[in-house]
């Protein structure tokens, strides 16, 4: 059997776990001309890929994964969709996560970095190349400039510099990728809770009168934290992010470019347009872009 | 008339804000032994002072203010409770008020922080003297050291070093005074929600599994951001915060000693005596007290 020397002649192994992600994913390498194989994992995989080459695995059996990627000729992993952290009961003692153990044990304490940074070392420490957004679906991933149709004002420009400011402050404490900026504050800062939760909370803090002015305002800014592995662990924006955005009534969302995927990027984008909410990427430096 | 030389022989002018705070101090102070007069702002106090001298006036009718202050001999003013920031509308555009207009205009943008120290220059430069908690309820005051009889364990003293990092860190920032910090992770960040919307948080937290670290666990830090003017702005926490720790399971909560007003000290400590919740008070520096 043994590895094959091209990478993209060989099929391109999804990991997928739960949310849609890994199908939509799937579905735009299979169209762009590559073969896929779909590692199902038990109890974290949620779709169904019964119609495309695809093996059942349980999580943790590091050692059948690898006997399964060799088989099926596979170089390149792309692992998407959400993952629960195993638990240990439910490792599989074969030999190979024996050999994963010690790397296994270091992450097991430590926010969401070490553990992804982990993972990316256990696969490469094996032979295989964990390959990410930018590679697999560079059209999904945000870009420079304005996204949509609608363009950031003045005021949101502003509102844009200082949530980019926050994250890259609060990223050296692997705290959130997201805050809510709005008139010279932040009005709310992610950490566990989730980009949604956090943007839902503002609707909150406007019906309680904690934030008086009146919508559209704020500006919902989300980057990598500095240092972020953006192959494993890229952020991600989808449709109830921006409906989310525009129930609340913020003005726009601003992401960082190159790090952000958008997985169902075109009708994010046309929600956006016609409830009047910008969508921009911005370099992590701070500017917002074209006027 | 003029303004008495001593100011302990003089009454004490407590402004009161929303909630029972300006209805604890007055009663602590008087029971000190010395006079207060409330100013009970129109729109913005809640509690009952018809038992205590006091006046009603318009919120922004700062020459009216100043005028009663000087009437009742007060030299010293207490701000308390919360206020909503004035619109431009309510504002009465007497003399007074218009010598404060070029400050309170630099104040209408920005956060908390700049309306704040605007609010003491206003007063200062009319020849008053703003007091705060430190001196005027020194014993509600956190200090350091265990306050409850619930020791912090060495887990939770981690948790309190991470989260005074946090709080450190985005204090440039003019963001939140409180974090949750549990195993090594910031899990929940107050921006403008406040303190017991973001502990309540942290129950929804772990009924979703995004923290599955069982209860008790998790620490609430709570200190002022640096430079903030602890006179008119000391972060308080109150019964319904203890109440918030232990309904969502934390382990403890720790606050900035000499920082954080706990305005029913008693009640709240014995409340988390009871829970098995720990209170401690640690200095900027961020020990936790004796072990």
């Amino acid at each position: 059997m043994g590895t094959p020397d091209s990478a993209a002649s060989s099929p391109l192994a999804i990991i997928a776990g739960a949310g849609d992600l890994p199908r939509i994913a799937a579905d735009h390498v299979v169209r762009a001309g590559r073969e896929v194989f779909v590692v199902v994992v038990e109890g974290e995989t949620s779709g169904d890929y019964s119609d495309l080459p695809h093996e059942i695995v349980r999580i943790g059996a590091a050692g059948r994964l690898k006997e399964i990627l060799l088989e099926r000729r596979c170089r390149d992993v792309f692992m998407t969709g959400t993952f629960r952290r195993p638990r240990f009961s439910e490792i599989d003692w074969d030999m190979g996560t024996v050999r994963a153990l010690s790397s296994i044990m270091r992450l097991r304490f430590g926010g969401d970095d070490k553990v992804v940074n982990g993972v990316v070392h256990i696969f490469e420490s094996e032979g295989f190349r964990i390959v990410g957004p930018r590679e697999v679906l560079p059209g999904l991933v945000a870009d420079a400039g304005v996204l949509g149709k609608v363009k950031p004002s003045r005021r949101a420009r502003t509102d844009i510099a200082d949530g980019l400011a926050a994250i890259r402050l609060m990223g050296r404490l692997d705290i959130g990728q997201a805050v809510v900026a709005l008139s010279r504050r932040i009005i709310a800062v992610e950490a566990a809770e989730g980009t949604d939760a956090m943007i839902r909370r503002c609707g909150d803090l406007r019906s309680s009168g904690r934030v008086a002015l009146p919508p559209p305002s704020g500006v919902l800014v989300k980057a990598a934290k500095p240092g972020q592995e953006l192959r494993l662990d890229m952020p991600v924006v989808g449709i109830d992010t921006v409906r989310a955005a525009i129930h609340v009534g913020l003005e726009g969302i601003a992401l960082e470019a190159g790090a952000v995927l958008m997985p169902r990027r075109r009708e994010a984008l046309e929600l956006a347009d016609q409830a009047g909410l910008f969508v921009c990427g911005v370099a992590r430096g701070g500017e917002a872009g074209p006027e």
